[in-house]
């Protein structure tokens, strides 16, 4: 279905307000905005303000999130909570995080213009602490709303030596108070995140937006491989025990392992060899693994079949090996219903509906034993995030937005499955 | 044929004497001889007095290497040379260079005591700077006596700034002298180096000594892999290029191509990983290639073929290369009759004679142009070398000394191929 320029207002509204909003920022030449700075404040500031001007009550919590509520048809209702996070990586593009808070807030515009309310409560939040830039912690915000924020983490420090607790208190924030933050399950409806892509999938399917099927679990390795240091010139072929060599046939079977399955993948991307001269067969490697995968027993299996396919060939060139598992994170699966909405209303604005997994972490996962979770996916050029160079287009901008208001429309709860209580711990 | 302890005199004395001469060095712990330092200077006037004591004429050059001369049964007759370097790398074995100094002058001793006296004179060199490691260059004194000497590495400063030429005039040399050690291409028969293996294949075979067909012949090689840097968890397999997956396709395949043909050796000594995180698919490659052989056609026939094939590999999966060649040496060959001959005093002293190509440099490749060259390989533990691990048995300094002493009582230059005259230069 093709549309006029003149049709993409909504689009041309958001990717505007983008633009501006990227003016708070450390470097007035490039964006940098971590988490309880003067620049989030100023950042938040603004959005409250925003926020309130939509009819939405608004307050910055005590861990710094920028909270804003829009009533249903009842007041209390329980809400869709919808947004991402407004903290940046340093030199970051304009649309990680906040294309997802200044997405839901248009909508809400558009609703408070209209008058139309739902059965459910709208709020958006905009977290301040997803990329973990300045303290070694992240997902501060959306752990704090989902009850699971973690109270010795206050104590941590950035490298001026400044702690979270001392820099909450900086920027307005009673420490004290945090888990006030937290909401009960029957007060969440869904959680629902609209993010930049980060990835090629969308770009190279040649659509705009696509329904998440889950935050990829992921599983990272060490792994040591110990050969015998040696003159390049002065040891034949057939008596060397090459780290080198070794590895360079373990990476190659980490990748065939991640290209053996869709969804999967596998990656070394760090690599260290000793002694590392040009005329000495290297003695002793050192290579890192990511593997991610929407499945997690998929991943364990990839995980176990790398680790035989690694000893396999350590044994035939007689080289040691150790292999550390240094992270593990579970998948967090969306809801299959919310991705079935978002496909639907993807088809109602007149685009093909895709599903595709993210490889990359997101606010959504903190919700997952909280309330079902959705996300949206954008765009983005080229896949590039991270980067003054992440792009999106104007059209893009109005077909997400088109397809966020479709799915808030006709969002109902009863359809979806509610996680699993916690056990209490034994 | 087997021998009683009580038989080994010779090379008890040998290895003695290198346990005592490795006195001579800049910490009381560990060997370093640096050239032109207090140290070399004291093993060189220690050499001379040995030198003399064995009825040589001796004296330090103009280069600082310490020559001595034995007469053959007439006056001025041309020799038969023999030597190898005195210097050492830092924190070093005690055997390399030095055992082929002290073996010749073991030699000399021997003919020496028994008055023994042949058609030819010997020459025993001990040279200073075969290891480079004060000055970038290296075979100073080698090339200084084969006439090959680079006046302009006189200017050449160590790590304190002192040139050369200065450190020569405070080891008591006159740099301007430099030429006289040259000699004609008629007052040198040959030019045989005795030395450790430095590596394996000896010590593999069961046997104590072996004759070296060539030092080896060496291409050095940069590989630039250029792909592009991504998120590890957002691109997926299919859409990567993947600079780290396709540099590790090529290393195996220069593994491959360096066990394709024997005495042929290829290395991947070097790699660098762009940006080298566990969560980013690497962008850029770079790693370093290091392929020997005894025959320079050999040699440039295997790089053709790696870089035919990296081509392919860069092909396949579409990332970029630069390939740039680094360094380059030809390989010297050792006379067929010295090798022959080497073989017949091995067989003659009740061992398998064996050749082997010798993976690293030695002072003998200076000689390549003025006259025919052969080298004496002895067995080292594990083929460890460069390292205070370097090992040798009393036994097979007895065996050295064995051979050596038949090869320069059974040698005939008359079958020997005198290397081609240089052009004039047009």
């Amino acid at each position: 279905m093709s549309r006029s320029l003149n049709d993409i207002s909504l689009g041309a509204r958001l990717y505007d307000r983008l633009e501006a909003f990227a003016r708070h920022s450390e470097d007035a030449d490039r964006l940098t905005r971590v988490f309880l700075s003067k620049e989030h404040r100023a950042a938040a500031e603004e959005l409250l303000g925003w926020m309130r001007d939509a009819g939405m009550k608004a307050h910055i919590d005590a861990i710094g999130n920028v909270v804003g509520r829009y009533e249903g048809l009842v007041p209390n209702a329980p809400c869709l909570m919808m947004g991402s996070h407004i903290d940046t990586v340093r030199d970051a593009g304009k649309y990680d995080g906040n294309m997802g808070v200044l997405a839901a807030l248009a909508a809400v515009e558009e609703f408070n213009k209209a008058g139309e309310r739902f059965p459910f409560a709208i709020e958006v939040i905009a977290f301040g602490d997803e990329e973990g830039v300045r303290f070694p912690v992240t997902l501060s915000g959306s752990r704090a709303i989902a009850g699971t924020f973690d109270q010795t983490t206050l104590s941590l420090t950035d490298k001026e030596g400044k702690s979270l607790r001392q820099a909450l208190a900086e920027f307005g924030c009673d420490p004290t108070r945090i888990t006030d933050s937290a909401r009960r399950r029957d007060q969440v409806l869904a959680f629902v995140e609209l993010h930049i892509e980060q990835g090629p999938v969308l770009e190279a399917a040649g659509l705009p937006v696509g329904a998440v099927t889950a935050i990829n679990g992921a599983s990272r390795l060490s792994v040591e491989v110990k050969g015998t240091a040696n003159h390049a010139g002065t040891v034949p072929m057939h008596l060397r025990r090459d780290a080198l060599a070794a590895a360079a046939e373990m990476m190659l079977s980490v990748e065939a392992r991640g290209r053996a399955e869709p969804d999967l993948v596998a990656t070394v991307g760090r690599v260290d060899v000793l002694p590392g001269a040009v005329n000495v067969i290297p003695g002793l490697v050192r290579f890192t693994m990511d593997v991610r995968s929407p499945s997690d027993s998929a991943r364990r299996r990839a995980v176990a079949d790398i680790d035989r396919r690694i000893a396999e060939i350590a044994a035939a060139r007689d080289v040691g090996i150790a292999i550390t598992l240094t992270h593990e994170a579970a998948a967090c699966r969306c809801d299959p219903k919310l991705i079935d909405a978002i496909g639907r209303s993807i088809a109602r604005t007149g685009l093909a509906p895709m599903t595709l997994p993210s490889g990359a972490g997101h606010d959504a996962m903190a919700f997952a034993r909280l309330c079902p979770v959705g996300m949206i996916f954008v765009r983005c050029e080229k896949g590039i995030s991270h980067n003054p160079a992440e792009a999106i287009t104007v059209e893009d901008a109005d077909a997400a937005m088109r397809v966020l208001l479709d799915f808030i429309r006709h969002f109902d709860a009863s359809t979806l499955t509610r996680p699993a209580e916690d056990r209490p711990a034994a």
